[in-house]
């Protein structure tokens, strides 16, 4: 556990490592250059030492990073080692490709239920996943012990259906609607919004090339 | 245009001021404090102050903000004043949900082609996009002179994709790959990874929420 709290920025970059070094141990390499590192995952090495540092020393000057022992230390912080169930609300269109999407094979994370208001959904199966009804959300959150939701719903019920989630006990929601949703302070948002993505990156194409080249 | 290069944290938040810039304006709004902006953007007022220093003076203490001349500002540097045509590369599941998607409507922002290698997909109209096939993608993002692409290719074709759209002259990728791309410096890539998100997400849910309490 961290004794100091990281920025967002290196949490985000966290999960990114531990991706890399899950295909370095498979490939049977046993260490890593910064240099290395820093190419693969695209990310420059100044910012990785920086981010490591967060965490001690990771690595010996000279020799780079042990990958079987870096890669114990990312699991263990990212609590790699137990199965987190994730429910997803909401199987519209985006919800319904969501459900189909292929989380990272090497990854603990299962959409074990999906929850939707539409009649014809209640009690069937998608891509291997049962949606129930939106009536049973609260009780299936609380007997299947999920506190991670992903949010596909109108943005227009987003903010209700988010209260019912919070009543629910669920501690993490990843946001798929337009809203900027009202929590709880325990409570943790992490938006997705496409529309702020694509003017971000707009925003960069213009106002970062110069700074680049 | 800031004469500094601002953080990419930073950049990020600009379309949510945007937005909520926006919605104010059309209730008539003619001043924002600091405080209220917060809360509707659930950004700490700090962090917005920051912000906002990039960009010089752009309210007087005790007064807050005047929404019309921070809307016209910030339409300015988000580079809203013109439409910007963005295609979409990969027609699947996902790619298919994001023809679907209802970008906000107070942004400039079109999808105007889509590609794909489907043969029984080239040459239809998917919620009133066209799409192509993958042969003629080069040619018709010059044409078009689109230079913002989505990609929601399989990840085994993501890099090989990635190339050929560098070539063609694209700027600015959103990827929903999990494939970290390989571009040049001139190239921006916005990485969308779910399994990423949802990663971080309960990384902060861990760690974070002894924090906040």
């Amino acid at each position: 556990m961290p004794s100091k709290k990281i920025p967002r920025a290196t949490a985000r970059r966290l999960p990114i490592y531990y991706r890399y070094l899950t295909v370095l141990l498979s490939a049977n390499k046993q260490r890593v250059s910064s240099t290395e590192l820093s190419e693969a995952v695209q990310v420059d090495s100044a910012t990785i030492r920086r981010d490591f540092s967060y965490f001690g020393e990771l690595g010996k000057r000279g020799y780079g990073y042990d990958v079987a022992n870096l890669l114990k230390f990312f699991k263990g912080i990212l609590h790699q080692d137990s199965l987190v169930s994730v429910a997803l609300v909401g199987v519209g269109s985006l919800g319904s490709a969501l459900l189909n999407y292929n989380f990272h094979q090497d990854t603990n994370l299962r959409i074990s239920a999906a929850f939707d208001t539409k009649p014809e959904f209640a009690n069937t199966v998608k891509s291997g996943i049962p949606i129930y009804p939106a009536e049973e959300m609260t009780t299936q959150l609380k007997e299947q012990q999920i506190d991670v939701v992903i949010l596909a719903v109108p943005g227009t019920k987003a903010q209700k259906v988010t209260d019912q989630l919070v009543e629910a006990g669920v501690k993490g929601i990843l946001n798929f609607t337009p809203v900027r949703l009202s929590v709880p302070k325990d409570v943790q948002v992490q938006n997705i919004d496409l529309t702020n993505e694509l003017q971000t990156l707009i925003y960069f194409i213009k106002n970062y090339s110069e700074y680049n080249k």
